[in-house]
């Protein structure tokens, strides 16, 4: 149903809200009246972060994590395990990782998937930098902790590729049943490859106890 | 848990997002996420967009609308039957009847509903301007169309008593089964009142065949 706004300002601020992944034009229109209801401050505040995040926020240079300053927390937290790299589409998986607190090494944001359909190639990504810290000789193991998903796979194949010649180890993150799920309702390629890759009871009995930390 | 963010400025921007209605914390570092991914006019042409809304924007002067001059354009459009006046909450519902196509009058927008658990009072609404169009002797009818809710009630309650004492009709949208709907699966209430507020069948007939506007 086409809509007609009774308002030139008001419309012009739905077709910017409504750009915003996730947010259509009935979303943008009750974000705009809360922001007509609210104190003309609290618009001020929201315009101002949003510029600032959007002009100033820098990148690690060692991780390309989102940070203020030249190297994030975790790169230059010397008390880390810096020869363990964790390998990431972006700032999204490095706090879900962090907050599981069982991970001491650092990390390396690409900044997204290989995806031909979205036309991002690994030119756009944080690949060669991924390489040169490998080259570099600091890195012992790189961890590969991007989606299950066509691309992500790929991506997993091109960096393997990029990276075997190297006296590394490359691993994958374990998939299997989440814990707390019916067996029975696992989709088929999850409990398959829980299946292949189980691991001895004595190993996660280990796991259970102590919460060793790689 | 406690989601530390690793950029002071992402945190700001994330707490301002995370304020308005239905963003919570991981929608809000969505859309900061694709702040940063696309250019840099974007984010100025949102700012500028959500600041000029919120300091340029006028209501109008008989209806309280949003609008960007003295006068909306329903108001201001003369074929349009100045007494019959319907009362709405806000310019969400003056668009989704006007979608309609099937009210020719004109609106009073109040701005909201009375409650007292929001701290919400007669004053803060638009209901005095209200009393003052009835006053002047233009309005020949008040359409109520506020939510079912306690609040709509009470508001529609508070009105039907300051204007009852005026010579004008008083009326209130019908609440049925909608259109296409099972009445197997309609609420009590709602098919309660269909019963008791039942039509003619001649006049329905007569509905369906003219689309005759108010």
């Amino acid at each position: 149903m086409n809509k007609q706004y009774p308002s030139i300002l008001l419309d012009n601020a739905l077709n910017e809200l409504a750009a915003l992944p996730g947010i259509g034009r009935k979303t943008a229109l009750r974000l705009a009246l809360y922001i007509l209801r609210r104190d003309a401050d609290y618009t001020k505040r929201l315009s101002s972060s949003l510029l600032a995040l959007r002009q100033n926020i820098r990148y690690c240079i060692e991780c390309h994590n989102i940070c203020d300053t030249d190297r994030c927390a975790i790169c230059a937290n010397q008390s880390r395990d810096h020869s363990t790299v964790c390998v990431v589409e972006n700032i999204k998986e490095v706090m879900a990782i962090e907050n599981t607190l069982q991970f001491r090494g650092v990390y390396h944001v690409l900044g997204g998937v290989i995806s031909p359909v979205e036309g991002i190639g690994p030119a756009d990504l944080e690949i060669d930098s991924l390489i040169e810290r490998v080259a570099s000789g600091e890195v012992k193991e790189i961890i590969l902790a991007l989606r299950t998903t066509m691309e992500g796979e790929t991506t997993n194949f091109f960096l393997f590729r990029k990276l075997e010649s190297y006296n590394i180890v490359i691993s994958v993150i374990a998939r299997g049943i989440s814990i707390g799920d019916e067996i029975e309702y696992a989709d088929e390629i999850t409990l398959g490859r829980s299946i292949i890759n189980r691991i001895s009871f004595n190993d996660s009995i280990k796991m259970g106890e102590n919460n060793d930390q790689c």
